[in-house]
Formats: C-alpha cells, structure tokens, sequence
C-alpha cells in the first residue's frame, strides 16, 4: 500500500471540499446569514489538513488497484465528515450523526435526510446541501466510467470497450481526459436544466437547489413538500426529462454529444431496458392509482410518471406522499429502488445492465438443462459479455442481497417494522432517499436511532461505490500483501 | 415427447393415489363416519382412469430428460387434483380451489392450511390430509436424491458422486434401487417418531399425524393450535429432533446406516452449515423473546427452538403465534423461510447446500479482484464445485427471487398488505406453511382470494420442484424439439 499517495489525495480531496465552501461563504456573508462563521472555520480547518496532506511527496505513476479502492473509500468519508462541519458549526444539525447522515446522503447522492423542516434553513445551509449532491456527482462519474472500469469492479468493464479505457500504468492521465469530457456534459445539462426551470417559474435559488438534485439524482429539495410544492406540471415534466437524462449512461450522452453519433442511444441495449422499464411501470402504477384511488387518467398518469422516474433514477423527488398509495404502486417503487440507474449514471442501486445479464445468464440456464453441450454466451446488444463479467455480477447481486438483508435485520433488532426497515435499506443502499413506513417522503430519517443513522450513512456508502470497492476493503487479504 | 409414457406414468401415479385412500376409507367405515362415499367415489374414479392410461403401451426405456420434467410436474398436478376429491365429496372444503389449495399442500409437504377448524373434521379425512404430506415426503426423496440429479438440476447433480447416480439409458432401474433403500430409512424414521410420541403420552392417532407431518416435514396437525395444543416440552423436543432429522439429506442417513458411515455426517459441510444456522438463529431469537417480551430464559430457549427448527425445515409446525413475536425475530424466521433445509431432504425452499455455494463463490469474486489471473475453485469439503453446478445454483437464486417478487406484486394487487404478501409467498414457494400477517401460525389462507390461492398452490408446487423442473416446462424450445 503507498500510503503517501492516499494521503495526499485525500489532501487534495479536501482541498477541493474547502474551496466548494466558498460560494455557500459568499452566499452567506451577501445575506448577512449568522452561518459566516461556520462556513470560515470549515473552510479553514478543511484548507488547512488538506495543504499539509499534499505535501506528502509521491510518484504519481504508483497508482494501483489496491490504492483505487482505499482512495474511493476514504475519499467519501473524507467529504461526508469534513462536509458536515457547517450542519453542527451552524446549529442547524446538532447532533454529529445527523450532520454526518445528512452530508453523505449529499455526496453519495442519497438525498435522505433527517431535516423536518427545510424551509426555516439559512439559504448558505440549504446551497451547501445541494451542492454536495452535484460534486458527489461529478465523482460518481468520474468513478463509474473512468476509474471502476479500470479496477474491473462488478461488471462495470463493460465500458473498457465504450469509453477509452486507462490500462494499469497509466491510470491518471486516462482518467483526467475521460472525466474531463464527462464533465463538461454534466456542466451543460447543469446549465440547461437551470435556465430551463426559471423559465417555467422558479427562482433562480429554486432553480439551481432543484437542477443539483436532479442532475445528481440526489433528491435534495429546499421546500417540505419537495416538488410537491410547485404543484406545476411543466415543472414536473421538465425534472422528470432530466432525471431521466442524468439516469442514463453518460458515456451515452458523451458518444451522442460529442462524438456525433446520436444513434448510439438506440443500439444500446441497457437504454431501451431502462426505457421500458420507466414506461412499464408508469402504466401499472398511473392504472392502480386510476383503479383503487379513483385519480383522473390524466393526474394518475401524472403523478405516477413523475414518482416512477423519480426512483428508477434513484433521484428521490416527490409530488406525493406515495406513502398512502395502495400497497401494489408501493411495491413497484420499492422494486424500483433496487433496479436503479443505468451504469454510468449518477444513479444508483444495482442498475439496468447488471439486472439485463442476471436476467440473460439466468435464461440460459434453462437452454443448459436441455442442451448440456451447448456453449451460450451471454449477449449484450452485439457485444458478447465475458463470463468474467457474468460473475462479477452475480457475486455484485448477492453481496447486494446479503448487505440489504443484514441491515434490515440490524434495524428489526432496534425495534423498527419491517416495512420502514425493508424500505430504509433499499432506499440507503440504492441511493434513493426517501422510503416507505417511518421514513416515508412526508417523514424522514431523523427519528431514527443514532445507530441506524449511522449504519445507513455507510449504507449509502456501500451503495455508492459499487459495493464492491468496500467489501473488498473488509477482506484480510487486501491487506495482507 | 414420448406421450404415451408420460401418460401411462400418470396412470400409475392415480393407482398409487387410489390404494392410499383404502386406509381413509377403512377408517371412515370402522368409525361410520359420513366420508365413506366421498372415498368411495375418488377411490374409484382414481383406480377407472388410472386403469386406462395404464394401457399405454411403452417402451420403458425411452425415459429422457424430458419426459423427466413433464412427468414431475404433471405427477404432482395430477396427485392434488384427485387427492382433493375427498375434501370436495365430503364437504369438508366445498370449493375446489380450496380443496386444490390444501391438497397441493399436503403433496408438496408444505402445510399451508385454509382450513379455520380441523378438530371438528372426520378422522378419515384429517387422515388422509396428513397422509397426503407423507406420501408427498415420499416423491420428494426420490425426486431430489435419484431423479433430479439425474435431470442435472438446479445444482443438485451435486449428489452424483455420493449416492449411484442413473445415467440416461437406465434411469429406471438405478432410481427403483436408491429410492428402495431411501424408503426404508423413510419408514424406520415414522415409525421410531410415531412410538416415541405415543410413549411421549399422545393418541396413536396422533402421534401418526403429527409424524407424517414431522418426517415429511408438512406441518399438517390435528389440533388448532398446532403442536402448541399439547403443551408439553417432551413432546416438543422430539418433534424438533425429527424435524432436524428430516431436514437433513437422506443420503448421509443411507451412508450413516446402511453403509456403517457415521463420521459421514461430520465430513459433510452442508449439515455443517446446517446445524450451526440452527443454534445460531436459535440464540437470536430466544435473546429476543427474553429481552424485549421478558421470557424466562428456558421458556424463550424452547419456544425459539422449536420455531426455528420448525421454520428452517420447511415443517410449519408453532408452539407459538410467533406473528406477536417482536419484528426482529419475524424477521429471522422469515430469512429462515428461505434457507430451508438441505439438499435430499423432505425440507423446501433454496437449501443451505445451494446458499453456502452462494457465499462461496461471491467471496471468489472478491480474491479474483485482487489476484485477476487466479483461477479459484469453489470448494465444499474435500469436493471442488463445477462451475457448471456454481452458474445453475447462481441461476436458481435469481430465478427464485423473480417468481417470489412476481407473485408478491400479483398478491399486493389483490389488496394484501405487504408483510402478509411477503411471507405468504416465502411460506409456500418454500413449502413452510404458515407466515406472518394475515396468514399467520394462528390464522391461515382461507380469507385470501380465490386468485391468490391457486396462484399460491402453484407456488408451492414450483417450490417443490426445485424451480427448474417446471420452468423448463414455459421456455419454448422445451416443445420445439
């Protein structure tokens, strides 16, 4: 392990972090909000560790594998405490388990929250929030197209073969041309999104806080009702186009965008999955809405395409409590939260592709049974996915499983019923935000024990990165050799 | 498909079904009970139809895999539908889907129950009802210990290399010689169970009941409140030694006593695993039960015993309505519901066999992340996994999981709640019996609609057959060719 190279991008890391405090600084100290102060010493102690983490001196081209998963691990952990100094500095989280819960469901691009009442929050408080989705964001793309293909985790090197690949020596300047193009994508939607949502009527404030969250597929909202409160159909279908877009593999968008080739969403098999999948279970939820609850078509269609989107992507937005919809639309969107977005997305959860191989593989079982001799690859569009990756998967599904289960049992044991524990972890671990029960979309997570918090917070963690990156963290052979 | 096989298959399966009703039907006439008819006409109408298709002239030695597959679904169908005449004849169940439902239950030894009252029902029929789960246990060890591996399913074929395994041209007589010693140690075991309760201080009559429950592990009873009628903690701790008994896989029984193999049992991992899930989940709950319910420790010792024992092989007996347990340990339970017992045993649901291959090789993955170039073997005990057998059992879970999901979605569209939904379908796939909610150990399914019955039957029944088997019977090429 080259310990000097992890520290010192940890350091640059913080560094990062101190200078993202600035505009929510500037933000404060212009509406002369009592958070000046918080902000300063956040950002100062967050400068301060970070410059004398980058002195470590090291040799850039020592980047391994092995130092790949510490650094996506830490480097979390790393943003979500350091980036809950302003919540506990400001007063407006006391209690370091919320602010910690509360930052890393901003960076991990949860969007879960233990804040009842968001509206009362200074506005420094509330940019800082969303702005932890967006550069949580930003990372995960980083991290899902350009750096996990690379550490061949959980299938994701699907994309080796999409994206320009970084080999093993040349890890840093692949990925700094990669996630520089990335960027740039995720910057343009930013804009568009913005400027798109003042036009339909929001302030610029509103604007920017609900373009954070979608693009992110965070969820982070500043009003208690989340986009519930606009009551705005344009609104809606404007965030629900994003969310849609932001949940899809931006080296799509990358080929599409930049490279001209605009049939590129077409030919992907993944895309089409999760188009179905979004129009599929729309129609069963708008028809149960319909059916049992006696909504107009046209406002069951409404509502159910916005809250379908809304989990698919893992985003979390709500126009309805769907808490109180019928057990079956509550069922799909708890289905929902485990499918996530595609690879490649800011989404989250076990995403289209990885359910598109379990599905294949699985039916080629079958196929097996009655033809032994048979050699039947798993096929992707065109491309014929390696068993390597098969396994990948199929581990990934089961780790996801166990973790899942093994909360849920955790919670069980504090005294939490099933279905606000079932929902809790599936909405943590998939990145979603809000769940069912206790932890509903007109609740949250604050009556929760500290203890929950805190295995949710790694949750979300675990989640975030592809499990993978941290289990294999937990293994005594990592750190052994 | 040789058709006339498969159909003279089935007419043996009526004759066999018919001649079980003599004893019912005897019984019937000793007590001059009014079931005499009802066993009257089935015995008949069975014995008629099975005369016919009898006739069929084959050759025996064309038994494919195919025909395998259809025989063993078609088997089982045929088995609940007739079996399910006397309880319509009698007007002990008038509907038929309930009649089918509870049949279905007995012959896939679930003891899933729709019945509200069974202690005011004729002998004969709580006879046949029970007989129903024996018989059942019966087809189920020649199933899964001579046939299906046979038919390379679901990761079974495992067994090939412990008990004579048949090979296509003479699947016949090789399945006739393990199934003979298998059926043996089958009835040594019921009648050991049947002296010991009835030393323990039950009726003859039901010590057989409860055995034919216990060694097919049903769960059938003749008393409402299950086994918990008798409160009496002998009889309890031999019903938990029999239930572990017969959760276990019946070829280390064959090797431990026909063979003089004791130590077999301690070299094999899966009962291992088995035993260890037991004290393991044992200690969860009855912590549990002491802590949160203030149990005494000794009574929350016995009470989690046997509803742990009861629920990991798939039995269903309850000394307790665990439904008012505390939500931690409903959760175990649930959990266990999907475990079940081992392979070769009379128990359901995954099986702890296919689960530590599971964790076996999604723990590979992670090595296989460090070490890219290794080829690492999935191993149990001195035995090296094909990964022929790792991708079916991988499959098998998946496939699982889908029909579990997909039914719950169809029973939460009915208008059940989730946690009743949850654990009905996990209580019938895994052929357990009872679950939680509204179809909990104190209540049952007869308030489900119709829709969910059938539906929940087929469960059972696909449970049953180790997935695969009826699977197979959907994918089209099955008939293609």
């Amino acid at each position: 392990m080259n310990r000097n190279l992890v520290l010192r991008t940890l350091g640059l890391v913080l560094l990062c972090e101190s200078l993202a405090m600035l505009p929510s600084l500037l933000i404060a100290i212009y509406l002369k909000e009592n958070t000046v102060p918080a902000f300063l010493i956040a950002f100062f102690v967050g400068a301060a560790v970070g410059l004398v983490l980058v002195r470590f001196p090291v040799d850039p081209n020592q980047l391994s594998y092995k130092e790949g998963f510490v650094i996506a691990t830490f480097g979390w952990l790393t943003l979500a405490i350091f980036g809950s100094l302003p919540f506990v500095l400001s007063g407006a989280l006391s209690h370091p388990a919320d602010a910690f819960f509360e930052t890393m469901s901003g960076f991990t691009t949860t969007g879960a929250s233990v804040l009842a009442d968001v509206e009362i929050l200074p506005r420094s408080i509330l940019l800082w929030r969303s702005f932890t989705h967006w550069l949580g964001g930003m990372g995960v793309i980083v991290l899902t197209v350009a750096l996990i293909p690379s550490l061949r985790v959980a299938g994701l090197q699907l994309f080796r073969a999409e994206v320009p690949g970084p080999t093993k020596s040349k890890v840093l300047p692949r990925v700094a041309i990669t996630s520089r193009e990335l960027y740039r994508i995720y910057l343009m939607i930013t804009i568009a999104e913005v400027v798109l949502l003042k036009i339909a009527g929001l302030s610029w404030f509103d604007s920017v806080v609900h373009t954070f969250g979608t693009v992110a597929t965070g969820g982070f909202s500043n009003k208690n009702l989340s986009v519930g409160a606009y009551e705005n159909a344009v609104i809606e279908l404007i965030i629900v186009f994003f969310m849609i877009i932001c949940g899809m593999n931006f080296a799509l968008h990358y080929r599409a965008f930049r490279a001209g080739e605009g049939r590129a969403y077409w030919k992907d098999p993944e895309f089409k999955f999760y188009l179905g999948v979004i129009v599929f279970s729309t129609l069963l939820v708008a028809l149960n809405l319909w059916r049992a609850e006696g909504y107009e078509i046209e406002r069951a269609l409404r509502f159910a395409l916005f809250q379908v989107s809304s989990i698919v992507t893992t985003t979390g937005f709500a126009t309805a409590d769907f808490n109180q919809w019928p057990v079956f639309s509550q069922m799909i969107l708890l289905l929902l939260m485990f499918i996530g977005g595609c690879a490649g997305s800011t989404g989250g959860a076990i995403k289209h592709i990885r359910v598109l191989i379990l599905i294949k593989s699985a039916s080629r079982q079958l196929t097996r049974l009655l033809h032994p001799q048979a050699v039947i690859p798993v096929r992707l569009g065109s491309h014929t996915v390696s068993e390597e990756v098969v396994g990948t998967v199929q581990a990934f599904f089961f780790y996801y499983l166990l973790i899942f289960l093994g909360v849920v049992i955790f919670l069980t044991a504090l005294g939490l019923d099933l279905v606000s524990a079932l929902s809790a972890v599936a909405a943590t671990l998939g990145n979603v935000g809000p769940g069912l029960g206790l932890v509903g979309p007109a609740s949250n997570y604050a009556s929760l024990p500290v203890a929950a918090k805190v295995v949710l917070s790694m949750c979300m963690l675990i989640g975030r990165l592809e499990v993978y990156s941290v289990m294999v963290l937990l293994s005594t052979r990592f750190w052994k050799t």
